[in-house]
């Protein structure tokens, strides 16, 4: 069984091989030939690819976790995953996962980029070390899980090469993936693809735009480090410009308008930093200009809050918005252009700085994918994770859902979810592995043991300023301390309604996993 | 004396007034009438002007030194300004100052970026904190040195707005500059001019290319920290790209060779980080393509090294790059692609990352001003730093050297140089300013005391792993210990002829300004 790569770009480029460099062959010669096998085993197995990759793993190989994405499920299976037992790959156009609770303090300048941004190689080492694991830093195209057959004597394709009979992989199902150059000019993207013993998706999902026009093109989103910076960037720009003689009162007004739409956690903490930073920053580093700073936080009616009781919630963080200086707006957006909103009453909002944090729907590859979808468009699984038309496809994270026939609501887009999923699966395959089940197709009939079970430990935002909002309602107490919220925390405002309030959290902390 | 806006974008916006915001007027009706200005005293001094900007400094205000850039030279005379005597007004393109000599280290993850940037509100808290003191994230256009006029009775300009009698400004000295947007969408570039009763021009020297073909489009410089960040990106993608299944070996090897033009400090030193990077931080992280890495550092026979004993300099660094695995090559680049380089003796070098440390000559700019120049093209100053033609101008650092009639040689394009010529600036402007000279042309007849007098005190380079080269030649004894350097300097390399080398360094340091 040798692993074929085909190359396309390069057609005299020698073949690489990654596990067994013992059969090179000009890729134009395997696809030459292979339009000419036949097998006796699986005739339609056979397909001409164009892509090089990774091919099946061999007997004498351990076998092979492909991992999509580099989140919070994704990494959290990657930390834990028995790499004794399974090779790792990881494919992902991010070579690092953002700790997304913090990346709001790095818009301005709390804390540095690189301090909620962990590279997959430190987060699991065999990446970079074990010989059959990788990173590729690469998009997603597509998954083929049509061709994934068993490892067992029936489904080996065994063909003709040139005259030469040799034993060919057996199928599996694959991944295909093309790089991420980064517009680089002296890089194109390359095509390859890669199969799987077991697939784990955990690619996310996208920012909602709810179709508003201008949004994509004129917004800016908080989710990954480049979005921080790109926010970072343009509020000192904006700063530096409205200083320069000339500037009307009017546009420097609007340089300095910064709003923010959706009242989310994302939103609410950005807000909330965006207003430390004025009160201290601004004040102190451009006191010309400190005065026309404001930040408007636009909430649409239709939007869910944080928790459940929203309204209350809502009414905590005017309270305490009024008092952080941030102008909290009711309204709906309903269009958007390079330097103004306009919400649904017409009312015109100009703005220098626009970041759009109004939550999180599927990706379009994911809607792409010929999977049985759960409710609200994600790819649906079972209570093991697993999407249950195919084998060995296991989903995770913000683009899975409860299929409806399993009874169990879609779980909330959150960083709590995706992490416990991440370790619930990774002790699920450590001892599917562990029992000789982690081959292709080998693991079918095997007991998985208890179901996933999410229990909602609490939400919590900050407000800037020592400030945070706290929902424990279907939370544990508080038992655990950390370092990393305590500095925000000195005091948090009581919700009704059943929203506990924490006071006097300072020096204590939410377990959020 | 007002202070007159000329608003060009914008003409319905109100004029802005910085100093005195009591009159404002629509600028299209400054256009207008300052069209029939006649005035006695110097009737060629009213000119029409595209900009809007700081008028010049009225009596009840500080005298105002304008400082074009924010390098060595410029930062250092902003550090020792006594703001209690002068108002600073900062123009450059970026809003810190880089610790050039560090950068290198950045490009590998050494340093973090941060680390050798200093905000220049951080470097002088007046700029954001004074009322009449600024920074401005603009380009110089121009400078207008015709109009500096005096601050006396008798150039007073009076004049006839629609029907009123006005007293206008005196004229004085001026700076046209042109925000940097930074290819953002929402802004456009604007234009300002500001008056000056002292002028100092830091503006810097640019890269050279030598005029070779495909350089400025294919060759990362290392002068700013958006440079060492881009190689630092392009490293790390040329790294991940190599390890994507079906690369061919080739190709392989040509991402992830690096190619460093130029022997001097900069290029030797991101040679020893790049070797630094690949024996520790690829052989860990990178290991399936830890063999592929190559660093190689071109040197032309032509370009002077770092010191005046070049060739046993060179000497040195072969032995010494050798061991640290760059290999060194000697040949003159002739032309650039984006993916190799030809030598003059028509030696194809592929590369996937290159650097270009060739040194560096006069800017676009400074080639542009019609001012008195040096042997090599930069602005011709006396001993005292001024540009003698034009009262009032001084220019210090890369973009300045002595006019020939002075008879000393134009100074080497060093920090040491450009920042020990900012705090000889300070120290004369103060001592002008403490003596009633502040004001535009009020300094004529003025005593400068001391010129200045560079004596240079050695330069070092580090190769990496803890060794640096040094040479001390005109330099005093090693009298000082700072923590910046130490880490690096394990061992030293000796030098012959008449390069002193320093055995032990460790600890020490080698005292540069």
């Amino acid at each position: 069984m040798s692993l074929f790569k085909h190359l396309l770009r390069n057609p005299t480029a020698k073949s690489y091989s990654y596990s067994s460099p013992s059969i090179i062959m000009p890729s134009n010669l395997i696809l030459t030939c292979l339009s000419h096998f036949t097998t006796d085993a699986s005739p339609s197995t056979v397909q001409l690819t164009q892509y090089s990759g990774l091919g099946p793993t061999k007997a004498n190989e351990k076998p092979r976790v492909v991992v999509l994405g580099s989140g919070w499920a994704g990494c959290r299976l990657m930390k834990g995953i028995d790499t004794s037992l399974y090779d790792v790959v990881c494919v992902s156009p991010r070579n690092h996962m953002v700790f997304t609770p913090l990346l709001a303090s790095t818009c301005v300048g709390t804390l540095e980029f690189r301090s909620v941004a962990e590279p997959i190689a430190r987060i699991q080492p065999a990446i970079s070390r074990e010989p059959g694991s990788y990173f590729f830093l690469s998009h997603c195209a597509g998954i083929d899980t049509d061709n994934h057959v068993g490892f067992d004597g029936s489904s080996l394709v065994i063909g003709v090469i040139c005259g030469s009979v040799m034993i060919l992989d057996r199928n599996a199902g694959s991944v295909h993936c093309e790089t991420v150059t980064d517009e680089l000019r002296t890089l194109e993207p390359w095509k390859f693809k890669i199969s799987y013993d077991k697939l784990v998706i955990a690619l996310g999902a996208e920012a909602s735009t709810f179709g508003i026009h201008g949004v994509k093109e004129n917004a800016i989103f908080l989710r990954e480090v480049h979005h921080a910076q790109e926010i970072r960037r343009k509020l000192l720009l904006n700063l530096m410009m409205s200083d320069v003689p000339g500037i009307s009162e009017e546009e420097k007004s609007r340089l300095l308008h910064c709003v923010v739409v959706g009242g989310g956690p994302t939103g609410v903490e950005f807000s909330g930093e965006l207003s430390d930073f004025i009160m201290r920053d601004v004040r102190q580093r451009y006191s010309h200009v400190k005065d026309y700073i404001h930040v408007t936080l636009i909430e649409a009616l239709c939007y869910k809050a944080v928790v459940k009781g929203e309204k209350n919630f809502i009414n905590a963080k005017v309270l305490s918005f009024s008092q952080s200086g941030v102008r909290l707006v009711r309204g709906i957006v309903k269009d958007v252009d390079s330097q103004k909103l306009i919400l649904n009453d017409g009312t015109e909002v100009p703005y220098g700085l626009l970041v759009w944090s109004t939550g999180v729907g599927p990706s379009t590859l994911v809607k792409s994918l010929d999977l049985p979808k759960s409710p609200g468009g994600r790819i649906g699984i079972d209570e093991w994770l697993r999407v249950p038309s195919v084998q060995d496809v296991f989903a995770v994270g913000d683009c899975s859902g409860y299929l409806e026939s399993t009874g169990k609501t879609v779980l909330p887009a959150l960083a709590q979810v995706a992490e416990r999923q991440g370790k619930y699966l990774f002790s699920l395959l450590n001892r599917i592995g562990k029992a000789g089940g982690g081959r292709a197709n080998s693991a079918k009939d095997m007991e998985l043991g208890d179901p996933f079970v999410y229990r909602h430990l609490g939400s919590m935002a900050t407000i800037g300023r020592y400030k945070a909002l706290v929902d424990l309602r279907q939370n544990k107490p508080l038992d655990c301390v950390t370092s990393l919220w305590c500095g925000y925390l000195k005091e948090t405002k009581r919700v009704e309604n059943g929203s506990e309030l924490a006071n006097g959290l300072r020096g204590r902390f939410v377990r959020l996993n």
